[in-house]
């Protein structure tokens, strides 16, 4: 299992007139969770796109169990419990106000893909390396 | 049941350097698509939560099954098959490019609540006036 | 002298907790309002960046007179009042409420560029005919 | 003169198809650079806000020199050079790559106003106790 913490304040851009965080926005915070997970790898997401593996999202699912409010410093927490054995990368992401209570709860399907030819691929093997310590 | 369709066209600002549309802006299409399934019932939803009725967003989940692209006009289906028996509403939502194939699929549920106490609450009486028609 | 008018309403994702539309927001509304002026010349910004003219934004000025609020049918008019003699494309927008009240004023300006090279260009020549009848 | 850095790191979604970050967007860097700004003077922008005084967008000028890209580090600095004698507040916004390139330069003006009247009001007493050490 592979877990890693990231923290983000929210911006009033992203707060709605009901006085709170607009839900389509966790999309950017999980996005953020789990590239900052790839980046306390030691990997970059950017350097994988280079590279030429892209990893689209497939699905997105999530439940919103209080509101997260204007200036939050919210903690995305970002799991990886199983080894992905085919092209599906499958995160659960969290999200965390100060006091440590649970405002949102989500997963998130991925794959990998192939850049060049749009078709699914395996992990790629730097990223396989960096995550093996944590499922052994 | 009741269905509506609602068209949008892709912006600029939400595509992604992927090239496609960034899949945390399904969010608004879906919103969109429910306000305009609102609108097309002859009731507003900005007169609901005036009235005092909000209906925040409590799940949202959404399949990506082929990308949007930049200038695409897009068609969002909203469909409610089951009458709110209490204080949940779900949707269905689709979107469609105009070849008619589908792009994305989730359902979203909302649950009526009252604004000055924050309380769950049952339908409003005129929603539900409009919307018996179509379950009869 | 070329003016297009293009309607669009707000989204509840649009507003912030002031109970408006964030400002930065205009930002898509003056987009979504210069593609539709070049829609209505009968061309698409689309295929000209597939024929390889790019129009990225170089400059953004506005002054926010009065707010949009959610659910608001606003119109945004986009002007071209000199004809483009080099690389340079400047647009002023204005974006109005139902009741005609003028609430945000602003010019972009824009260069045409070559995607390839990313050098500065011309106006595209189907772009000059089009426009031509408006500047004579 | 009031100077204040603070850095944030390009998200995704805040890229578009030109594969940079999309100009609507900097008007929330702008905007995270001027709350930081006032967060290092010891003071809280939610802070005024909850105290009656809101701090709305007036004018919003860019000039964008050199694109962002997705996952660049950006150092966004505000300057505040001008003492605000009246209801008006002026920062000069400049956002800087790794390199210390600078990328984008703008200026942004708000005004101090009563939230509970919308009318214009002066500097908050506790804000202009911080800020003037830096202008004497």
């Amino acid at each position: 299992m592979y877990i890693s913490e990231t923290k983000m304040r929210v911006r009033y851009a992203e707060t709605d007139r009901m006085n709170v965080v607009y839900h389509g926005n966790y999309a950017q915070y999980f996005e953020v969770g789990r590239v900052e997970a790839i980046r306390q790898l030691g990997l970059s997401y950017k350097d994988l796109e280079d590279s030429g593996t892209i990893l689209p999202v497939i699905e997105w699912n999530a439940k919103f169990l209080r509101p997260a409010r204007y200036d939050d410093l919210l903690t995305v927490r970002t799991t990886l419990s199983e080894w992905p054995t085919d092209h599906r990368l499958r995160f659960r992401q969290e999200v965390f106000n100060e006091e440590g209570k649970l405002l949102t709860v989500g997963d998130v399907l991925l794959y990998f893909m192939r850049s060049a030819t749009m078709e699914r691929a395996g992990m790629p093997k730097e990223m396989a390396e960096k995550l093996k310590p944590f499922f052994s």
